[in-house]
């Protein structure tokens, strides 16, 4: 009877999305982290009503959640609008008034573990060593405070504490591909991988009982894969693998003798359960592409929350861990799932034979444009994958098709693939960016005049590195927050990223001439295409003056080049009204140059 | 383990609402508008999970929302920030992008009935006729609109549509308290009631068949009582009432034959289902103190939204009448009803010895300051009632003792008594507000000399008066936009307010005498005290000008005087941001002067 016109922009940006959740100890209650009032604030629900209600009034995103044991509160960490100095707070367990637990301004605190009786708080922090971070236990009660280990080298976080707190794992890191993992027990510091000899990450530390945990590494391998560690005999043996996948979100149910684990490949995710008494891992069929985080109930319940490319996160949870029942409904709105672009999962081979997988997006035949979107991703080592992702989904309805390659450094891919990038920010990844363009207009899904390019943080950096040299494939670019200067990404680096930016990007003094070549700024003069620049005021990953030096030349050389800076935002655009500018700009801008 | 601090006044404002709602034909959706995500906007749920979802994005407060009966689309109405122009829209039954039906600037379009068939919609629009207002019908497929009835007199509405759609029921005010309602079949117009020679109200006419209509009116009666009448043989007949109980939302459920009203009396309501068989009315027991609405459900379910003092709206049902369920969670974060102040209700002798009924509402002992803030309410044809009010309970929590007098004029006490507010706005109310303090400080209840005002719109409109002529009794006042002219008042009413206003506050040039003694504006001279006026840009019934030139006076008398004007706000604060900002600011006010 009537004709709907489909929603605009806004539809997609106020989708809801869940930043992470845990489940109270009595299995009645979840806790949530969502968008729902267009802030990230807590909610809950009751887990037989499903109706959600507001916990916290912050108005800010989360970093993490956790029930105490016992009931009788909950512990969350809030940061002030993106400037990711996260403190740590109480609520109590109706919700309500925050109240600070560790918060000290201009300093971070990041949630270890909390004690099996909930009265003591393991975490981590920068005061006092902002480079390599402390570690700390906290009294709840007296507030005492006790310090556990002093980084050293590199950074150090908390994994997890034995279960009569008698010892407590932990890592150190020596770059993004180098963290190894330790029990310290009487004051000892036993590795738990056989030696330290070889570069090799130890992600996980999960204690079984007093003496032995259960190990996600890719110690001599590609991949991360399940071992176990005895801290008593000091014997470490792999569990299971699965050839090409990397294990990531381990998660155990003690009581019933089992862990879970997601194995993840590229641009999509597995969910195994893993037997403990029969050693045997099996995959669950799950109804998302994404695995984001798992809670085990104490009650046996399993809790996922999940995604789709097509379907936002929700919260599913199973019983029998075969049939799943999604518990929160958030979804676009007025548009359903067969309504959005469901990407085609493409691999080519690179300028020197290397497969690279990416994903390709289409409009609606009636929609089509022409055009395509090249969107690098942030990272570098990140991926782009099989999520929800409100922008692709916005420009898809524009008419624009979307481009997004896992290029070289990109995370899933195995260790070497994503090591690939260190020290070559502006080499490989470019060119293999560039060889999937041509591959991608051969194949007749794009046209090699019709190319726009928009990228965020290292998307950010690649979309000025191409402007600079490769502004003849390109019709316009937007760069969001996207390091223009190698030399003062490194320099501007938070203190505890700088050990592993040296091994990322390079060193400012050894590696100078490498730095110039792939700096987007030494290109300045070839830029000479539209350009639109966005930037949040407290980014505190690429600061605002990357973005003002790059704007700032461009309009000394009369180039069009509009700059839209965000107040309230750090590394990313939490606030839906300001994702909703965003992303509006940027497609009128796109728009300009059809 | 941890001492919490009570949440601040953000905790109070941004409680939900729900300010109507409508239950899919197929029982298995619901859809409501509230302001979940900081606007008010349309949700929805499905019965069976619980979980909300958004269906628009307007961000306006909503007029109605009805489901087609055949579940094709829906039909909502929307003003545009408070302007209270309310258009017309369809949007389809997932939610997404709304579609104008009936859409003209600067008119009105209110939702009249909708056909059973779905496909004729009936209006009422100011379009053409601003003061009496027109009834039209309108084909929704051809968009083919039929003038049906042209006001006259008084404005006219429409209350329902035959099954057949042969006739038609409406309205014609000539005035607050005498509104007659007729069936319009072949261009006759057939009186409801047996004669219109003594002032009335027919409030509500819904068809039971294309023959016989059930009728709340209060003809011949101090109170509105449930009443049939034949078309045919045009008998009139009262079924059921409740000595000293208004009926009103009269709901029916005629697959099993029979129907819902609210009786209700002063402070609160009660549920009644009548048979229509046996022709008895039986109360029901319900767990809210306020009914807002009634939907009765195809498959024979009751859904009711309702509220009371210490919880806000929510919606409940109930299959068998005896238990409810409540399937919205909105509460107050982090605060248990418990934690909120349950109003005494308080009756005393007026001046002339009328009985006043009044909500006290006192603060927990340790947080008492010793103030009563006097809250006046709106209307003035209109009552505070046992329902959750954000402003209230925040005055609690911040020491402050409220007391809401129903004085003469507030609805449900009878018609009489609504009727003594007619032409003495400034009269009998006012002294029956002093005389109410005057018991309250003899109660021990309030001190003398420790009392504020604060009121709204009518009840602005008191607090400027009671500053002109009895300042000396309170230490401040805060005014939200109340009127100050009444002759102002009469002029910019809305077109077909003013026949209503003329028999509520009188006429420019006959009431000449009383309009100027009972103006605020008469007496700036003896306002001497601290006064904060807060007024919204949009206001339609309450002209910002009003404002000002209190303001202004005030200010060229060199006194105490603040100003707050919101730019995107009418008569009310309906953006929860808004509404924080006034409310703290109001509170700060006040607390100077303690």
């Amino acid at each position: 009877m009537f004709t709907f016109n489909k929603p605009g922009v806004e539809s997609f940006f106020q989708t809801l999305n869940i930043a992470g959740f845990d489940v109270s100890p009595d299995e009645t209650e979840l806790i949530y982290s969502t968008n729902l009032n267009g802030y990230y604030n807590l909610w809950a629900m009751k887990l037989d009503k499903g109706y959600p209600y507001q916990m916290t009034t912050a108005n800010q995103m989360h970093s993490f959640v956790k029930y105490d044991p016992k009931g009788r509160f909950i512990l969350t960490g809030f940061d002030r609008d993106g400037d990711e100095d996260y403190h740590i707070y109480a609520i109590p367990m109706h919700g309500g008034e925050t109240t600070p637990v560790l918060q000290e301004k201009g300093e971070k605190f990041y949630y270890g573990d909390l004690s099996k009786d909930g009265e003591t708080l393991y975490y981590i922090t920068s005061a006092g060593n902002p480079s390599f971070l402390n570690l700390h236990k906290l009294r709840l009660e007296s507030g005492e405070k006790e310090l556990l280990f002093k980084g050293e080298e590199g950074p150090s976080y908390l994994y997890s504490v034995s279960p009569d707190e008698s010892s407590f794992a932990f890592s150190r890191a020596v770059g993004n591909t180098s963290v190894f993992g330790y029990i310290s027990q009487q004051g000892e510091h036993i590795p738990v991988t056989p030696s330290q000899d070889t570069p090799h990450r130890v992600s996980q530390v999960e204690y079984l009982n007093d003496k032995e945990v259960l190990v996600l590494t890719n110690f001599e391998s590609e991949f991360t894969y399940l071992a176990t560690f005895n801290v008593a005999d000091r014997s470490f043996g792999k569990l299971t693998e699965v050839e090409g996948y990397e294990f990531v979100n381990l998660t155990l149910d003690k009581e019933r003798n089992r862990a879970f684990f997601v194995a993840q490949r590229g641009v999509e995710d597995h969910l195994y359960v893993y037997d403990l008494e029969t050693r045997q891992a099996s995959r669950l069929e799950i109804p998302v592409d994404i695995v984001d985080s798992i809670v085990a109930g104490k009650k046996g319940t399993i809790f996922v929350l999940g995604k789709s490319s097509t379907a936002p996160a929700n919260i599913y949870r199973s019983a029998d861990l075969e049939a799943w029942e999604q518990i929160t409904e958030h979804k676009i709105i007025g548009r359903g799932r067969e309504e959005l672009s469901e990407p085609e999962v493409l691999r080519y081979p690179s300028f020197d034979g290397l497969e690279i997988e990416a994903l390709y997006y289409q409009p609606k035949e009636e929609l089509d444009n022409g055009y395509t979107v090249l969107w690098p991703h942030g990272g570098p080592q990140w991926a782009e994958r099989k999520s929800f992702k409100a922008v692709i989904q916005y420009l898809c309805t524009q008419g624009f098709r979307v481009f997004t390659p896992n290029f070289r450094g990109s995370t899933s891919y195995g260790e070497s693939f994503m090591k690939l990038v260190n020290k070559d920010w502006g080499g490989g990844p470019r060119l293999d960016i560039i060889t999937g363009m041509e591959w991608l207009d051969k194949q007749g899904k794009s046209s090699s005049d019709k190319w726009f390019c928009v990228g965020g943080s290292y998307g950010g950096y690649m979309t000025l590195l191409l402007h600079g040299r490769h502004a003849d494939r390109f019709k316009a670019f937007v760069d969001l927050f996207g390091p223009s200067n190698l030399f003062t990404t490194l320099e501007t680096a938070p203190e505890h990223w700088k050990a592993a930016d040296a091994e990322s990007i390079g060193d400012a003094v050894a590696d100078r001439d490498k730095l110039i070549e792939d700096s987007p700024m030494t290109y300045i003069d070839q830029m000479t295409k539209p350009m639109l620049v966005i930037q949040g005021s407290n980014d505190p990953r690429v600061v605002k003056v990357e973005s003002d030096v790059i704007v700032e030349a461009m309009k000394q050389q009369g180039q069009d080049i509009e700059y839209l800076v965000l107040e309230d935002e750090g590394h990313g655009f939490s606030k839906t009204e300001n994702a909703i500018t965003v992303y509006k700009t940027m497609v009128q801008f796109l728009q300009k140059y059809i």
